[in-house]
């Protein structure tokens, strides 16, 4: 995995000041997420990989399914801080968005899983999401489902096709359709002028001069389109700022090094989109900052080493707004049914 | 609310055998639900109640909903013994299926609730369930949400329609629409002969020349169709069994005695509908028994004081798998957003 370093960047693009705005290129964003060769998207694996999405019974408990902390009715996380897993253990980090999570290189806030598919299989055996003690016993359980022996056959093809690569293919290549495009920003940049009103323009240009878009540029505002499994990777905070640690403890967890063990690592994170910005409070790898105004104060204060006066910081939070997308209607999934019985759950 | 005991007339029915079979008034499931005078179902009215019944928002911690414990896109239920409520806590009841609850006169094992609208009520502002200090605390979040305003006023007019009852309304509203009608059962009674089974026709007629459908009859197999709020409660164990009590703690739980008080409610629970009944283990109030298979010969045992063969369990099971309805399409709702912010959550 690629490990893109991009301080000196955003430096030389703070610098450069009003003209970086009319460098930007601006993108909408694309109506099909890429695919990777080994997992085409069909659509009888996103079918299987949405009951699987929703399965609350990939979990330890029966409780907690991939839409308990990755809401797909709301902005596809759980609007908390930490992220609540089985026999309610608060987790440390707030859950990322799924929506237009096809658009990241790569998966979680420290980047450790290079697929939507090594993402997938991730949560269910952690103890403290869905506390699953083996992928063998989530298998054991799928099989004596027959709705998901048929579901896997005719994703998969063949009478043995329940097994945890073929789990996760499913659970990705629904999240694949999870794209919410058609945003007025959207319309905007692809020549209608009126999507934007006038405050959202200005904030536009303001996230442009800043140097926002330094890191958040791209299609999907998480840096540039790059090859699944790259990465691409920013310090957080950049500047350090005693007071807003003190209030918000940024620096407890210390990111991509957790996985890497690397120096150069600390308090690296993966660049996360904006998309859908808007309804996905609270902010930041520990979702400390509610508020979505202060988020974004912080960033240009702590990325930027910027103090943004209120209309600023208001005419970017307008413009992000602008990033809320359309969100396809979905028909919910029939669960298939385990007749006459149920599993022994914690 | 009028308490029907029916003690004498199982016994009788039981004594009456098999010309009890020949009793037996087989009825379809009507495609409607009744409804009450002061909330007639609307779409704007169910619409809204999709939203607030599948709205973790609507809990103490935001992890919580409806559909946590009564999954729409399951049995209706949660599969688990004691369903699990805010910060991990787990109840002493199994929690009943929503689908067709609409044809029970009462709500809850208990039927302390007179109506769906009562129901609503309840589980939000149980501490050991969503959590919330109080349904004023709730009314602060939804007034807080843009899109609840308007689809209350859209549901009930008005500029200020966000409260308690209306809320209790929409999704009693929504609930009244979760009916599954179309079972094999229903479509053989209404004279499609090859709609059951050889088996499920044998333990059809077991069903009634043991008793069964002495409690479990009408509709809804319920018991008999009653206005809103009268209840139909039996007492479970009828006959105790110091083993089957050794196994499976039945008397733990006292029943409708925790709501009344009075020494002849003691035991005494609302007979729970058996549609979709296969989609619906682990069974009783306790969630105790797993299997379908073994819950029919308990019945027999603890209130029929028989012993069914493994045959006659067979064909019951058998017939009651033809009770598993078709369950409507749903879309899944949008959650509306509390834009660029978030609540505060335990």
């Amino acid at each position: 995995m690629l490990n893109l370093k991009i301080r000196s960047l955003a430096s030389a693009l703070a610098i450069a000041g009003s003209s970086a705005a009319m460098a930007v290129e601006w993108q909408a964003l694309p109506g099909k997420a890429p695919e990777p060769a080994d997992n085409p998207t069909t659509v009888a694996k996103a079918e299987l990989g949405k009951m699987l999405y929703h399965d609350p019974r990939l979990s330890s408990t029966g409780t907690v399914s991939c839409a308990s902390c990755h809401n797909v009715m709301s902005g596809g996380d759980d609007s908390r801080g930490g992220s609540v897993g089985v026999k309610g253990q608060v987790g440390g980090r707030s859950a990322p968005t799924v929506w237009n999570s096809a658009f990241n290189s790569v998966q979680f806030w420290d980047g450790r899983a290079p697929s939507l598919e090594a993402q997938a299989k991730g949560p269910v055996t952690n103890p403290g999401e869905m506390g699953m003690k083996s992928w063998d016993d989530v298998v054991v359980r799928l099989k004596a489902i027959p709705g998901y022996r048929q579901a896997f056959a005719a994703a998969f093809g063949g009478e043995d096709a329940i097994n945890v690569d073929n789990a996760a293919k499913a659970i990705a290549a629904y999240e694949r359709t999870l794209i919410t495009p058609n945003s007025p920003y959207d319309k905007y940049v692809s020549g209608d002028k009126g999507a934007l009103n006038e405050q959202q323009v200005r904030g536009m240009n303001t996230f442009a001069e800043v140097g926002c878009v330094s890191c958040h540029s791209g299609p999907a505002f998480n840096g540039p389109t790059l090859p699944e499994g790259t990465g691409f990777f920013m310090k957080f905070p950049t500047y350090e700022n005693g007071a807003l640690e003190a209030q918000y403890d940024f620096k407890k967890d210390v990111g991509r090094f957790e996985v890497t063990k690397q120096e150069a690592d600390k308090d690296m994170y993966k660049v996360p989109t904006l998309r859908n910005i808007a309804l996905t409070a609270p902010y930041f790898h520990n979702g400390k900052v509610m508020a979505l105004n202060d988020a974004v104060m912080i960033m240009a204060k702590t990325q930027l080493n910027k103090d943004l006066t209120s209309q600023q910081t208001d005419d970017i939070v307008a413009f992000l707004n602008a990033l809320t997308g359309e969100f396809p209607k979905q028909e919910m999934p029939r669960l298939p049914a385990y007749p006459n019985n149920t599993f022994a759950y914690e």
